[in-house]
């Protein structure tokens, strides 16, 4: 099948979601795929955060936490992302990182375990989710082990002594996307509890925590979310455990009465337990406008196109890549990988520097990955065929071997 | 002594920090006494972060964690903040929030201090304090046990079984300020380590961690570093425990490599370690501009003037609270005092209602505190007089009284 431009150009024609590119401000003569990295910035947003600041907080001042609704905005977030990942009212609450929300649930997973001492994870998992789990269990310095899988090999590795089956919903480095009800149900079989990283998941792909009866959940909020740099991230706990759980940071804005200043802890009642510090307004007003976005896309929609483009784009690619020995590092059925198409290439790096010099914006995974997001809120199919254009001119013509490519950069 | 409005006014006209106020926009018809609960919005800080989230996320997109420092940012704040807490560059980094601080550096305090099961702490603390090592015992759960002293009896109560004191420098409850040379000191000749929480010292009075030798602090970025509700927190590290300590919150931004993706932590070199997940931007931008403000004002001068300014608002206080019955909660001398002045009276809380409602701000503080916080940066000697007034009004003509101020709000 030749794909051309003008397929691709129907294709935007008849998008039920193209409208919603509206909401974003995407700069001129940018093809966006790192939305899974950092999503863009919805129009909403500026206006809303500059409320926040020269209103709620220079006008308000102390009074905005009332008055402005800041003190239940952790919460009401919460409840909004939980209608995106399948949960109840009353079980997300946003707040803090998502490292320092795994440490938080997984802390809680230990103790309601308390004679089992493996962590089983994926292998290739996100490294900040292994080295929480790996500075949990120095902490705790009572032998848990964090054991790790080949992602194909997880139901195997269960056994009665997993305390908590900790993995990421959609891999980072490759998009693979794990059966979620299948591993829970495998890991419930032994007695462990399960932990999901919906980082890559929420606002993506379909996620149903209560259907799936999950026990724990964590997420991020710069991703798919558009909740803007470092916005606050969020975690589920099911209703279920609610009472039981006890989450080991137990910071005041967690107390069952914050402002009565108790000498001891009580935890407040359900999920707003789960909030530790005060949560940073200028970023968590920014969190919520994309939020409210996502939920304007019907998921099935999302999905469907989020499917379809990357299953063009991968073949976009492959003719490309083709050529000069590159593999498809993402599952090649599109039911199995989340919203984003990845290549291997011993030079991901400097090609992918040059794309970014085109203004193709993806991005570099060490060690060999050049990894492109798809984001069906915004991403155009045109954008597909414009990057893979951009990326075979890259290749045809040598861009990525110029000298100021080849400087690995610190950070990528 | 009478004071009188003028001689006030004069007092104002002779202040050299003065200036300073013109760099804060502060809502007309409003006295803002509450500083210490949340800071002022400087008039720089709207356009700051409009230009965060318009240029540097919404053009620069995923580039700006480079090419718009973001990625430095939480370490280049850190030593700004370093500059007012007398700690040397490369020894603070703002992160998280105060409480998840607070376990970081207490968790690592335990762990240095194997054989201890002591944590000597303040019997009035800021209860998150006493929460978060509630919570860390409660999960190691190896019988370390919070011990907490009188603020006069905690030289005493040290002893070779105290792993770590941790103590504010300045009390919500009642502006004491601890002595930190002398504690440190005498934590020290037990063998034990000290955590300090400068959450009403930062920016407000002037702190020498390393002159002091402190081992571990921490503080907040909203309060008198004017950086926003919820503006990040920061921690401290003496660099001689850099290497030695083992931060409990191992995220993937303080590992030496975080876009390497190893599967085992290696933390970061010195303070870097002690990042965890993504910084939230928007509060971080804000929270450097109050961070710059404050560091325009000679820390002499802010002293001087926080402690003359609470001296004559106590002595205004007094002048009124004899009338009804109300004590002086804070020290009275202004040497042993933070920047705040604190009423205890029965009726405290629909007696600040009723204040707020005149436009003069400040807090109730459970179960039966009136407080004012003094911001120098800000507070004119004047408002201090029309506060004071203000109060003596409320309380002559019954205001509090009435019954909209009867009802105990759940938060306040």
């Amino acid at each position: 099948m030749t794909i051309t431009r003008a397929d691709l150009a129907a294709l935007d024609r008849d998008d039920p979601l193209a409208p919603l590119r509206d909401l974003f401000a995407l700069p001129d003569g940018v093809i966006y795929l790192d939305g899974n990295s950092l999503g863009a910035l919805p129009r909403a947003t500026p206006a809303r955060v500059a409320q926040v600041v020269r209103e709620e907080w220079g006008s308000g001042l102390i009074r905005s936490w009332n008055d402005a609704g800041w003190m239940a905005a952790p919460a009401r977030v919460g409840d909004k992302i939980a209608q995106l990942v399948g949960a109840a009212p009353g079980s997300v609450m946003v707040a803090d990182s998502t490292s320092v929300n795994l440490f938080k649930l997984l802390g809680a997973a230990l103790a309601a375990r308390p004679d089992r001492r493996a962590i089983l994870s994926e292998r290739g998992n996100f490294p900040t989710d292994l080295y929480i789990a790996e500075g949990l269990a120095a902490l705790l310095d009572r032998g848990h082990q964090l054991r790790l899988a080949e992602p194909d090999a997880i139901a195997a590795a269960l056994d009665p002594d997993v305390a908590v089956l900790m993995l990421t919903h959609v891999n980072y480095h490759t998009g693979a996307l794990h059966d979620m009800a299948a591993l829970t149900r495998a890991a419930h079989a032994q007695g462990a509890l399960v932990l999901w990283d919906l980082a890559h998941s929420a606002g993506a792909v379909p996620v149903d925590l209560a259907g799936c009866d999950a026990d724990l959940a964590v997420g991020c909020g710069y991703k798919f979310l558009n909740g803007g740099p470092g916005a606050p991230a969020f975690l589920y706990v099911a209703p279920r455990l609610h009472e039981a759980l006890r989450l080991p940071l137990t910071g005041w804005l967690g107390h069952a009465a914050p402002f009565a200043f108790e000498p001891g802890y009580r935890p407040a009642p359900g999920i707003a337990r789960a909030l530790v510090g005060t949560p940073p307004m200028l970023s968590l007003a920014a969190l919520e406008v994309g939020v409210d976005i996502a939920l304007q896309a019907p998921m099935a929609a999302v999905r469907a196109k989020s499917q379809q483009q990357t299953t063009l784009f991968a073949a976009l690619l492959e003719q490309i890549a083709g050529t000069w020995g590159a593999r498809l590092a993402s599952p090649r059925d599109a039911a199995r990988r989340g919203s984003q198409v990845c290549l291997a290439h011993d030079q991901a790096y400097p090609i992918m520097q040059a794309l970014i010099a085109r203004g193709v914006i993806g991005d570099f995974r060490a060690p060999d990955i050049l990894r492109f997001g798809i984001t069906p809120l915004y991403t155009r199919y045109v954008d597909l065929w414009d990057a893979a254009a951009a990326l075979g001119e890259v290749m045809a013509r040598g861009e990525w071997q110029e000298a100021r490519f080849q400087v690995r950069l610190a950070v990528t």
